[in-house]
């Protein structure tokens, strides 16, 4: 059998729809956020400024995360050296789990290698411990949510995006008996809009759900403590699960859910992707809690996040390049062709040394290509004028459309 | 409804098998391992030695891996700040990858955030890219292959553990045009045995069938450069993919394949566990980088772990306490029920400040209840010692079995 026919044929089939992806082989300045320098560009290495990190608030170079890292690693060296079970529990880990069931205004929480995995081991566990289980899962949700309400089992249907009819719709035909979980996220990450969470909520009360909110793209960046939306909103103690990443506004690395102690308690006991794997290194971990900390206290990060990401969006208007609605700080801007979305992006990293990656399938459906800029509070309105210059210079010269999406 | 008597009830059914398990909450001493600092003793933190580590040559206290880390943490900061694809490519993720293909002779590598994931996301996206695929599972496979073998959606025939003639007899019954995958693991981390690996490429070559061999437990640990079995019995080519940790021998975190270009370009470009998720801090890669650099250069860490399990399996014979076979550095010690097991740890624990956690059910099958003990180079005689006496007195006190099991 000819295997590696198999396999070139299927990233033949990638290549020939254009989002054959390669990976810019990049190093972020610490200290200098958002300038890094290119390293596949030949011999030459190259400054260049990132525009669609995930890094929201720059975090990652905050000096009070650093040194909490630095004091880790002499402390007690670069690994967990095992699982939370055998050996791998490091006081850094029980600390950073109190101070994330604080921020929610949860009972506990429960640390995770990724947000990935939290979600992924959270959702299947749960859903499988309740027997005869209905999971209502918005169409967006992130592929982890997916990955974890389908590893589950478990019965589910897919409302249509923030579409609060469509959901009751659901959950009414459902047996009213069933055991129900609605799975949702605050900000969808790719077009930026908000959840109607406290809807949602009413819904979940009146049908008996459980309800499970990723806040992935919004810890660190909304509510005063930087709770999230539902902290914005005043909606934590609503929420029976909500999941977060110590890898965006955090700027370390890690996943976590916040939730009740017993609800805690029983996917630490049965979830094979927290049970079975190396701890969170030490060092993440006091770095998270550095991070976590800080922004719980300070509100200057978020504000001028927010400041930044109107900004751009208003200048992207000004320009008439056709900038896609978005409730939130993120800011894609419509192509909606992969050959085209890649051109573009090439163009601008190459000729412009601007960084943004184009997001192409299966990242956003097919036919909805797009930049997505993530604008923070270190993009300074210098670099604000050179982006849009640049953006401009490559619409007029491949004729791209210009108004509004 | 009411959930969380649900999930009370579940807790209950594990309190009652006498399995419900407490984490030690511990901080170890960076250039003092074993050495350790227990926190949940109450408010009087109290000294103690692991003995059940993964992080079996105490590579997350090498000076080399520790400055790599703290100089990556000045370079580019805390995390990776995105995905792969999009802005978290980070240049010593490129040197990591190249060095981890290296040290197994393969053309590429590709990391995960962990070897958990790494398992779940390979072994779940080989086989549904292969239609028809059908997977041949060693039953004592670890809980993350199970899981990616399960995702797959592909038909799995589970064989006898290292049994060559019942794998022959069910490759023998498939389909011969059926796409065929072995996968096991080299050093089984719970009993210490080791897989006839030549063999099963034999069985694999004869039946048109693939390899994936999970050497999580023995890379850094087995071979001329730590390339792990296959490393130290000249197969690794004969081998179609080799899994492997960053989080145990090598003392950091993280996972990783090495495999061909063409498969670790289709895992890369299919796998949502790779695609989808914050990319390994570049902290985490430095120290890795080292840590694999370091191991290949130098068997003095390797030969001393062999000569302390070697040590520590003699006095345990000694001392008639039942040490179960072992080809390998892992040295359990049968009690064959949870709770003795856990009682034996607890005393072990709060009298004589020696840690090692009981390993029950669903880490080992239920009645084979064990202590698990991963002496390393740093495990001096006088704590060996120390650990006998110990054990000795417990085992009169309880009036456990003494004869090797
Ligand atoms: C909505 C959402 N949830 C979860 C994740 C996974 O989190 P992590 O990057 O920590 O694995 C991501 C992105 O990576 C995401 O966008
Ligand atoms: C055999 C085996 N494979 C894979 C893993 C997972 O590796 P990691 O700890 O890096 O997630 C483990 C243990 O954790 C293991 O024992």
């Amino acid at each position: 059998m000819d295997y590696e026919k198999i396999f070139s044929d299927a990233i033949k089939a990638i290549r020939d729809e254009g989002r054959y992806r390669v990976f810019a082989d990049i190093t972020r300045h610490r200290g200098d956020f958002p300038r890094a320098t290119r390293h596949d560009a030949g011999d030459n290495a190259r400054s260049i400024t990132v525009w669609c990190s995930n890094d929201y608030l720059g975090m990652g170079q905050h000096p009070k995360v650093l040194e909490a890292m630095h004091t880790a690693l002499d402390e007690t060296g670069a690994g967990a050296g095992g699982t939370r079970n055998i050996a791998g529990t490091n006081h850094y880990h029980v600390l950073l789990e109190n101070e994330l069931a604080d921020l929610h205004g949860k009972e506990a929480a429960l640390l995770f290698t990724s947000g990935y995995i939290s979600n992924e081991a959270t959702l299947s566990t749960v859903a499988k411990l309740l027997p005869g289980c209905v999971i209502f899962s918005d169409e967006l949700n992130h592929a982890s949510m997916i990955q974890g309400i389908r590893n589950s089992g478990a019965e589910r249907h897919i409302f249509r995006h923030n579409d609060l009819d469509h959901l009751e719709e659901l959950l009414m035909a459902a047996d009213p008996l069933a055991p129900k979980l609605i799975a949702f996220e605050s900000v969808y990450s790719m077009d930026g809009d908000i959840a109607p969470i406290e809807k949602i909520c009413d819904l979940a009360d009146k049908y008996g759900a459980m309800t499970y909110l990723d806040e992935v793209h919004a810890v660190g960046l909304y509510g005063p403590r930087g709770g999230g939306v539902s902290d914005r909103d005043g909606l934590a103690d609503r929420l029976t699960i909500i999941e977060g990443t110590l890898g965006k506004a955090f700027g370390v690395m890690g996943g976590y859910i916040a939730s009740s102690k017993m609800l805690v308690d029983v996917v630490r006991s049965y979830a094979s992707g927290f049970i079975f794997t190396t701890a969170l290194s030490p060092v993440l971990a006091a770095g998270a809690y550095a991070s976590v900390k800080h922004l719980k206290g300070s509100s200057a990060e978020r504000e001028k996040h927010q400041e930044r990401a109107a900004q751009l969006k208003k200048r992207f208007k000004e320009a008439n390049l056709p900038v896609m609605d978005s409730e939130s700080h993120i800011v894609p801007v419509f192509i909606g062709d992969p050959v085209l979305c890649k051109e573009v992006s090439d163009i601008l990293l190459n000729e412009f040394g601007i960084y943004v990656q184009p997001i192409n399938y299966p990242t956003v459906p097919k036919g909805t290509e797009r930049l997505r800029f993530t604008p923070g509070p270190l993009h300074d309105d210098n670099v604000m004028d050179d982006l849009v210059r640049s953006l401009c210079d490559i619409w007029e010269r491949l004729n791209l459309v210009r108004k509004a999406a």
